[in-house]
Protein backbone atom coordinates (compact mmCIF):
# COMPACT_ATOMS: atom_id res chain seq x y z
CA UNK A 1 0.00 0.00 0.00
CA UNK A 2 0.95 3.08 -0.04
CA UNK A 3 1.76 5.78 2.17
CA UNK A 4 1.61 9.51 1.16
CA UNK A 5 3.65 11.86 3.43
CA UNK A 6 5.24 15.18 3.76
CA UNK A 7 7.53 16.30 6.88
CA UNK A 8 5.80 19.65 7.52
CA UNK A 9 2.09 17.14 8.91
CA UNK A 10 3.08 15.62 12.19
CA UNK A 11 -0.20 13.35 11.69
CA UNK A 12 2.19 11.85 9.07
CA UNK A 13 5.34 11.52 11.64
CA UNK A 14 2.69 9.57 13.97
CA UNK A 15 0.98 7.14 11.31
CA UNK A 16 4.55 6.88 9.76
CA UNK A 17 5.74 4.97 13.43
CA UNK A 18 2.33 2.89 13.16
CA UNK A 19 1.67 2.17 9.96
CA UNK A 20 4.11 -0.52 9.28
CA UNK A 21 2.97 -2.77 12.36
CA UNK A 22 -0.30 -2.18 10.71
CA UNK A 23 0.79 -2.81 7.28
CA UNK A 24 2.50 -6.25 8.37
CA UNK A 25 -0.55 -7.43 10.51
CA UNK A 26 -2.54 -7.98 6.76
CA UNK A 27 0.30 -9.57 5.01
CA UNK A 28 0.77 -5.73 3.09
CA UNK A 29 4.15 -3.67 2.48
CA UNK A 30 4.58 0.22 2.46
CA UNK A 31 5.75 2.05 0.03
CA UNK A 32 6.42 5.75 1.34
CA UNK A 33 5.99 7.97 -1.47
CA UNK A 34 7.18 12.17 -0.82
CA UNK A 35 4.57 14.50 -1.76
CA UNK A 36 3.81 18.25 -1.12
CA UNK A 37 0.75 18.89 0.97
CA UNK A 38 1.26 22.87 0.06
CA UNK A 39 0.43 22.26 -3.53
CA UNK A 40 -2.85 19.96 -2.16
CA UNK A 41 -4.37 22.83 -0.13
CA UNK A 42 -3.24 25.41 -3.71
CA UNK A 43 -5.03 23.16 -5.95
CA UNK A 44 -8.14 22.99 -3.54
CA UNK A 45 -7.74 26.74 -2.63
CA UNK A 46 -8.23 25.91 0.79
CA UNK A 47 -5.70 26.30 4.14
CA UNK A 48 -4.00 23.78 6.28
CA UNK A 49 -4.67 23.62 9.79
CA UNK A 50 -1.54 25.64 10.73
CA UNK A 51 -2.85 28.16 8.47
CA UNK A 52 -5.65 28.65 11.19
CA UNK A 53 -4.56 30.06 14.06
CA UNK A 54 -7.27 28.42 16.58
CA UNK A 55 -6.98 24.84 14.96
CA UNK A 56 -3.63 24.83 14.27
CA UNK A 57 -3.14 25.61 18.79
CA UNK A 58 -5.96 22.67 18.78
CA UNK A 59 -4.29 20.57 16.07
CA UNK A 60 -0.95 20.65 18.01
CA UNK A 61 -2.48 19.62 21.90
CA UNK A 62 -4.00 16.48 19.64
CA UNK A 63 -1.18 15.45 18.26
CA UNK A 64 0.59 15.76 21.76
CA UNK A 65 -2.35 13.36 23.21
CA UNK A 66 -1.91 10.85 20.80
CA UNK A 67 2.15 10.81 20.45
CA UNK A 68 1.34 10.24 24.60
CA UNK A 69 -1.05 7.42 24.59
CA UNK A 70 1.01 5.62 21.81
CA UNK A 71 4.64 6.42 23.61
CA UNK A 72 5.84 8.08 20.99
CA UNK A 73 7.90 11.23 21.59
CA UNK A 74 6.62 14.49 19.91
CA UNK A 75 8.23 17.35 19.94
CA UNK A 76 7.82 20.48 17.68
CA UNK A 77 11.04 21.28 15.41
CA UNK A 78 12.98 24.80 15.37
CA UNK A 79 10.01 26.50 12.88
CA UNK A 80 6.79 25.41 11.41
CA UNK A 81 5.15 25.68 8.75
CA UNK A 82 8.91 25.23 7.28
CA UNK A 83 9.94 24.50 3.12
CA UNK A 84 10.17 20.47 3.36
CA UNK A 85 11.16 20.73 -0.39
CA UNK A 86 14.75 19.60 -0.17
CA UNK A 87 14.04 16.74 2.60
CA UNK A 88 11.10 15.56 0.01
CA UNK A 89 13.38 15.54 -2.78
CA UNK A 90 15.72 13.41 -1.14
CA UNK A 91 13.15 10.84 -0.25
CA UNK A 92 12.81 10.17 -3.71
CA UNK A 93 15.95 9.68 -4.58
CA UNK A 94 16.40 6.03 -6.08
CA UNK A 95 17.26 3.44 -3.03
CA UNK A 96 16.50 0.39 -1.93
CA UNK A 97 13.08 -0.13 -0.06
CA UNK A 98 15.01 -0.54 3.46
CA UNK A 99 17.33 2.36 3.03
CA UNK A 100 14.40 4.69 2.01
CA UNK A 101 12.33 3.38 5.49
CA UNK A 102 15.37 4.32 7.30
CA UNK A 103 16.36 7.75 5.96
CA UNK A 104 12.05 8.36 6.21
CA UNK A 105 12.77 7.69 9.91
CA UNK A 106 15.75 9.93 10.71
CA UNK A 107 14.09 12.72 8.75
CA UNK A 108 11.10 12.29 10.73
CA UNK A 109 12.56 12.27 13.96
CA UNK A 110 14.37 15.40 12.96
CA UNK A 111 11.24 16.76 12.39
CA UNK A 112 9.19 15.68 15.02
CA UNK A 113 10.68 13.35 17.46
CA UNK A 114 13.60 16.13 19.25
CA UNK A 115 15.67 17.00 16.57
CA UNK A 116 15.56 20.88 15.03
CA UNK A 117 13.92 20.04 12.02
CA UNK A 118 14.70 19.32 8.61
CA UNK A 119 15.69 22.36 6.55
CA UNK A 120 19.49 22.59 7.15
CA UNK A 121 21.55 21.21 4.10
CA UNK A 122 24.52 19.79 5.85
CA UNK A 123 21.81 18.54 8.60
CA UNK A 124 20.03 16.58 5.25
CA UNK A 125 23.36 15.38 3.48
CA UNK A 126 24.14 13.77 7.06
CA UNK A 127 21.10 11.96 7.99
CA UNK A 128 20.95 10.72 4.16
CA UNK A 129 24.72 9.54 4.73
CA UNK A 130 23.41 7.44 7.82
CA UNK A 131 20.63 6.11 6.06
CA UNK A 132 23.01 4.90 3.41
CA UNK A 133 22.23 7.59 1.14
CA UNK A 134 25.47 9.36 -0.22
CA UNK A 135 25.51 12.85 -1.66
CA UNK A 136 21.86 12.92 -1.14
CA UNK A 137 21.43 16.97 -0.88
CA UNK A 138 23.52 17.50 -4.50
CA UNK A 139 21.74 14.85 -6.32
CA UNK A 140 18.12 15.93 -5.04
CA UNK A 141 18.73 18.83 -7.07
CA UNK A 142 18.44 17.32 -10.07
CA UNK A 143 15.45 18.20 -12.69
CA UNK A 144 14.42 14.75 -12.59
CA UNK A 145 13.96 14.25 -8.61
CA UNK A 146 12.14 17.52 -8.79
CA UNK A 147 10.09 15.97 -11.43
CA UNK A 148 9.16 12.77 -9.70
CA UNK A 149 8.25 15.10 -6.72
CA UNK A 150 5.88 17.35 -8.88
CA UNK A 151 4.18 13.72 -10.74
CA UNK A 152 3.92 12.25 -6.78
CA UNK A 153 2.06 15.26 -5.96
CA UNK A 154 0.21 15.81 -9.25
CA UNK A 155 -0.80 12.21 -9.39
CA UNK A 156 -2.18 11.83 -5.58
CA UNK A 157 -4.11 15.07 -6.27
CA UNK A 158 -5.61 13.25 -9.64
CA UNK A 159 -6.48 10.15 -7.56
CA UNK A 160 -8.37 11.79 -4.95
CA UNK A 161 -5.89 12.93 -2.16
CA UNK A 162 -6.42 16.37 -0.53
CA UNK A 163 -3.93 15.88 2.62
CA UNK A 164 -1.42 13.58 4.37
CA UNK A 165 -0.77 11.10 5.54
CA UNK A 166 -2.98 8.95 3.31
CA UNK A 167 -2.64 5.89 2.48
CA UNK A 168 -3.88 4.72 -0.85
CA UNK A 169 -5.11 0.89 -1.05
CA UNK A 170 -6.80 -1.30 -3.43
CA UNK A 171 -8.05 1.83 -4.92
CA UNK A 172 -9.45 3.34 -1.76
CA UNK A 173 -7.98 6.62 0.08
CA UNK A 174 -7.61 6.67 4.18
CA UNK A 175 -6.41 9.78 5.15
CA UNK A 176 -5.01 10.85 8.81
CA UNK A 177 -3.86 9.01 11.18
CA UNK A 178 -7.49 9.10 13.12
CA UNK A 179 -8.67 6.69 9.82
CA UNK A 180 -5.99 3.78 10.80
CA UNK A 181 -9.34 2.40 12.61
CA UNK A 182 -11.20 2.25 9.27
CA UNK A 183 -8.13 1.04 7.70
CA UNK A 184 -7.53 -1.86 9.63
CA UNK A 185 -11.33 -3.37 9.28
CA UNK A 186 -10.80 -2.77 5.27
CA UNK A 187 -7.79 -4.76 5.30
CA UNK A 188 -9.58 -7.26 7.46
CA UNK A 189 -12.06 -7.65 4.42
CA UNK A 190 -14.80 -6.36 7.12
CA UNK A 191 -15.80 -3.53 4.20
CA UNK A 192 -18.95 -1.99 5.05
CA UNK A 193 -19.94 0.42 2.63
CA UNK A 194 -22.83 0.08 0.27
CA UNK A 195 -22.36 1.72 -2.93
CA UNK A 196 -25.56 2.60 -3.64
CA UNK A 197 -25.43 4.84 -0.71
CA UNK A 198 -22.05 6.03 -2.07
CA UNK A 199 -23.88 7.05 -5.91
CA UNK A 200 -26.91 8.73 -3.50
CA UNK A 201 -24.35 10.90 -1.96
CA UNK A 202 -22.27 11.73 -5.24
CA UNK A 203 -25.85 12.56 -7.05
CA UNK A 204 -27.14 14.46 -4.49
CA UNK A 205 -28.19 17.91 -4.79
CA UNK A 206 -26.94 20.75 -3.21
CA UNK A 207 -30.04 23.07 -0.97
CA UNK A 208 -27.64 26.00 0.18
CA UNK A 209 -24.48 27.69 -0.51
CA UNK A 210 -22.30 30.06 1.88
CA UNK A 211 -21.75 33.45 0.28
CA UNK B 1 -19.46 19.31 29.13
CA UNK B 2 -20.75 21.70 25.83
CA UNK B 3 -21.41 19.83 23.08
CA UNK B 4 -21.27 21.91 19.76
CA UNK B 5 -23.62 20.87 16.94
CA UNK B 6 -25.07 22.01 13.89
CA UNK B 7 -26.74 18.73 11.61
CA UNK B 8 -24.74 19.33 8.51
CA UNK B 9 -22.20 17.28 9.81
CA UNK B 10 -22.46 13.88 9.94
CA UNK B 11 -19.67 12.98 12.18
CA UNK B 12 -21.68 15.60 15.25
CA UNK B 13 -24.48 12.57 14.35
CA UNK B 14 -21.91 9.90 15.08
CA UNK B 15 -20.78 11.72 18.08
CA UNK B 16 -24.24 12.53 19.59
CA UNK B 17 -25.03 8.97 19.50
CA UNK B 18 -21.54 8.10 21.50
CA UNK B 19 -21.04 11.50 23.53
CA UNK B 20 -23.54 10.20 26.31
CA UNK B 21 -22.69 7.14 27.25
CA UNK B 22 -18.81 8.49 27.37
CA UNK B 23 -19.80 11.52 30.00
CA UNK B 24 -21.83 9.00 32.25
CA UNK B 25 -18.77 7.03 32.56
CA UNK B 26 -16.90 10.03 33.82
CA UNK B 27 -19.91 11.43 35.86
CA UNK B 28 -20.12 14.09 33.63
CA UNK B 29 -23.41 15.48 31.58
CA UNK B 30 -24.09 16.65 28.23
CA UNK B 31 -25.27 20.22 27.42
CA UNK B 32 -25.91 20.55 23.76
CA UNK B 33 -24.98 24.14 22.33
CA UNK B 34 -26.20 24.29 18.04
CA UNK B 35 -23.91 26.58 16.48
CA UNK B 36 -23.60 27.38 12.78
CA UNK B 37 -21.01 26.00 11.20
CA UNK B 38 -20.91 27.84 8.40
CA UNK B 39 -20.21 31.16 10.37
CA UNK B 40 -17.29 29.13 11.76
CA UNK B 41 -15.79 28.21 7.52
CA UNK B 42 -16.45 32.24 7.31
CA UNK B 43 -14.39 33.23 10.61
CA UNK B 44 -11.56 31.36 9.42
CA UNK B 45 -11.47 32.08 5.63
CA UNK B 46 -11.43 28.81 4.78
CA UNK B 47 -13.39 26.00 3.12
CA UNK B 48 -15.29 22.75 4.95
CA UNK B 49 -14.97 19.09 3.24
CA UNK B 50 -18.43 19.27 1.68
CA UNK B 51 -17.10 21.99 -0.15
CA UNK B 52 -13.94 20.09 -1.80
CA UNK B 53 -15.18 17.84 -4.20
CA UNK B 54 -12.69 15.23 -3.02
CA UNK B 55 -12.78 15.44 0.52
CA UNK B 56 -16.26 15.49 0.27
CA UNK B 57 -16.49 12.11 -1.32
CA UNK B 58 -13.86 10.67 0.74
CA UNK B 59 -15.66 12.48 4.17
CA UNK B 60 -18.74 10.47 3.06
CA UNK B 61 -17.20 7.06 3.01
CA UNK B 62 -14.92 7.67 6.68
CA UNK B 63 -18.77 8.31 7.52
CA UNK B 64 -19.81 5.08 6.68
CA UNK B 65 -17.49 3.17 7.53
CA UNK B 66 -17.80 4.50 11.04
CA UNK B 67 -20.71 4.38 11.40
CA UNK B 68 -20.94 0.59 10.28
CA UNK B 69 -18.34 -0.17 12.94
CA UNK B 70 -20.51 1.67 15.67
CA UNK B 71 -23.93 0.08 14.30
CA UNK B 72 -25.80 3.18 13.67
CA UNK B 73 -28.11 3.74 10.46
CA UNK B 74 -26.29 6.29 8.21
CA UNK B 75 -27.99 7.46 4.83
CA UNK B 76 -27.99 10.72 3.51
CA UNK B 77 -30.36 13.51 3.44
CA UNK B 78 -32.07 14.37 0.21
CA UNK B 79 -30.11 17.22 -0.28
CA UNK B 80 -26.46 18.45 1.40
CA UNK B 81 -25.25 21.04 1.74
CA UNK B 82 -28.72 22.34 3.36
CA UNK B 83 -30.20 25.53 5.15
CA UNK B 84 -30.02 24.40 9.30
CA UNK B 85 -30.81 27.32 10.57
CA UNK B 86 -34.60 26.77 11.15
CA UNK B 87 -33.38 22.95 12.91
CA UNK B 88 -31.07 24.82 14.64
CA UNK B 89 -32.67 27.41 16.31
CA UNK B 90 -35.48 25.24 17.09
CA UNK B 91 -33.02 23.78 18.64
CA UNK B 92 -32.04 26.65 20.85
CA UNK B 93 -35.69 27.22 22.07
CA UNK B 94 -35.93 27.47 26.00
CA UNK B 95 -36.96 23.16 26.97
CA UNK B 96 -35.96 21.00 30.11
CA UNK B 97 -32.92 19.05 28.95
CA UNK B 98 -34.22 15.68 28.84
CA UNK B 99 -36.92 17.28 26.40
CA UNK B 100 -33.67 19.04 24.24
CA UNK B 101 -32.37 15.20 24.13
CA UNK B 102 -35.52 13.56 22.54
CA UNK B 103 -35.33 16.77 20.09
CA UNK B 104 -31.90 16.71 18.81
CA UNK B 105 -32.10 12.41 18.86
CA UNK B 106 -35.23 13.12 16.21
CA UNK B 107 -33.49 15.83 14.24
CA UNK B 108 -30.33 13.95 13.69
CA UNK B 109 -32.01 10.97 12.81
CA UNK B 110 -34.30 13.00 10.28
CA UNK B 111 -30.92 14.01 8.82
CA UNK B 112 -28.76 11.32 8.91
CA UNK B 113 -30.13 8.56 10.17
CA UNK B 114 -32.74 7.89 7.63
CA UNK B 115 -35.26 10.63 7.00
CA UNK B 116 -35.20 13.37 4.59
CA UNK B 117 -33.46 16.03 6.07
CA UNK B 118 -34.42 19.10 8.48
CA UNK B 119 -34.75 21.46 6.01
CA UNK B 120 -39.07 21.76 5.48
CA UNK B 121 -40.59 23.64 8.19
CA UNK B 122 -44.26 21.51 9.10
CA UNK B 123 -41.89 18.50 9.59
CA UNK B 124 -39.84 20.15 12.09
CA UNK B 125 -42.99 21.20 13.70
CA UNK B 126 -44.38 17.67 13.73
CA UNK B 127 -40.67 16.68 15.07
CA UNK B 128 -40.42 19.15 17.61
CA UNK B 129 -44.11 18.53 18.85
CA UNK B 130 -43.65 14.41 19.08
CA UNK B 131 -40.39 15.61 21.18
CA UNK B 132 -42.72 18.01 23.68
CA UNK B 133 -41.55 21.29 22.20
CA UNK B 134 -45.13 23.01 20.68
CA UNK B 135 -45.08 25.79 18.30
CA UNK B 136 -41.62 25.25 17.91
CA UNK B 137 -41.00 26.92 14.46
CA UNK B 138 -43.39 29.96 15.13
CA UNK B 139 -41.43 30.29 18.42
CA UNK B 140 -38.14 29.66 16.59
CA UNK B 141 -38.55 32.84 14.51
CA UNK B 142 -38.00 35.23 17.19
CA UNK B 143 -35.20 37.85 17.16
CA UNK B 144 -34.12 36.65 21.11
CA UNK B 145 -33.87 32.52 19.26
CA UNK B 146 -32.17 34.38 16.53
CA UNK B 147 -29.79 36.44 18.21
CA UNK B 148 -29.06 33.49 21.04
CA UNK B 149 -28.12 31.32 17.68
CA UNK B 150 -25.76 33.82 16.55
CA UNK B 151 -24.14 34.25 20.38
CA UNK B 152 -23.39 30.50 20.50
CA UNK B 153 -21.50 30.71 17.27
CA UNK B 154 -19.98 34.04 18.01
CA UNK B 155 -19.09 32.46 21.33
CA UNK B 156 -17.98 29.08 20.41
CA UNK B 157 -15.23 30.74 17.53
CA UNK B 158 -13.90 33.21 20.23
CA UNK B 159 -13.33 30.08 22.23
CA UNK B 160 -11.26 28.56 19.81
CA UNK B 161 -14.18 26.24 18.27
CA UNK B 162 -13.40 26.02 14.47
CA UNK B 163 -15.77 23.26 13.83
CA UNK B 164 -18.63 20.39 15.07
CA UNK B 165 -18.54 18.46 16.42
CA UNK B 166 -16.87 19.71 19.05
CA UNK B 167 -16.93 19.23 23.12
CA UNK B 168 -15.82 22.21 25.69
CA UNK B 169 -14.76 20.85 29.21
CA UNK B 170 -12.65 21.69 31.74
CA UNK B 171 -11.43 24.71 29.36
CA UNK B 172 -9.98 22.10 26.73
CA UNK B 173 -11.45 21.31 23.02
CA UNK B 174 -12.09 18.40 21.44
CA UNK B 175 -12.87 18.46 17.64
CA UNK B 176 -14.71 15.63 15.99
CA UNK B 177 -15.41 11.76 16.85
CA UNK B 178 -12.11 11.12 16.50
CA UNK B 179 -11.12 12.85 19.47
CA UNK B 180 -13.06 11.10 21.36
CA UNK B 181 -9.87 8.40 22.50
CA UNK B 182 -8.19 11.25 23.72
CA UNK B 183 -11.44 12.69 25.27
CA UNK B 184 -11.93 9.71 26.91
CA UNK B 185 -8.77 10.17 28.32
CA UNK B 186 -8.51 13.40 29.34
CA UNK B 187 -12.02 12.82 31.47
CA UNK B 188 -9.83 9.63 33.04
CA UNK B 189 -7.58 12.46 34.64
CA UNK B 190 -5.06 10.87 32.18
CA UNK B 191 -3.72 14.46 30.35
CA UNK B 192 -0.40 14.11 29.02
CA UNK B 193 0.34 17.23 27.82
CA UNK B 194 3.96 19.90 28.34
CA UNK B 195 2.41 22.68 29.05
CA UNK B 196 6.39 23.86 27.99
CA UNK B 197 6.20 21.86 24.67
CA UNK B 198 2.57 24.22 24.23
CA UNK B 199 3.88 26.91 24.66
CA UNK B 200 7.38 26.40 22.45
CA UNK B 201 4.80 25.69 19.51
CA UNK B 202 2.51 28.86 20.12
CA UNK B 203 5.78 30.43 20.28
CA UNK B 204 7.37 28.86 17.30
CA UNK B 205 8.47 31.14 14.50
CA UNK B 206 6.97 30.38 10.57
CA UNK B 207 10.11 29.58 8.34
CA UNK B 208 7.63 29.69 5.30
CA UNK B 209 4.81 30.78 3.80
CA UNK B 210 2.51 29.40 0.98
CA UNK B 211 2.43 31.73 -1.91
Amino acid sequence: MRFLLDYISPYAYIAWTQVHALAERHGRTVEPVPVLFAAMLNANDTRGPAEIPAKRLYTFKDVLRTAAHLGIPLTPPAAHPFNPLLALRVTALPMPAPTRKVLIDRLFQATWGGGVGVTDRDLIDRLAAEAGVPDAVARASSLGIKQQLRDNTSRAIAEGVFGVPTVQVDGELFWGYDSFGNLDRFLSGAEAIDPDVVSRWIDLPAAARRR
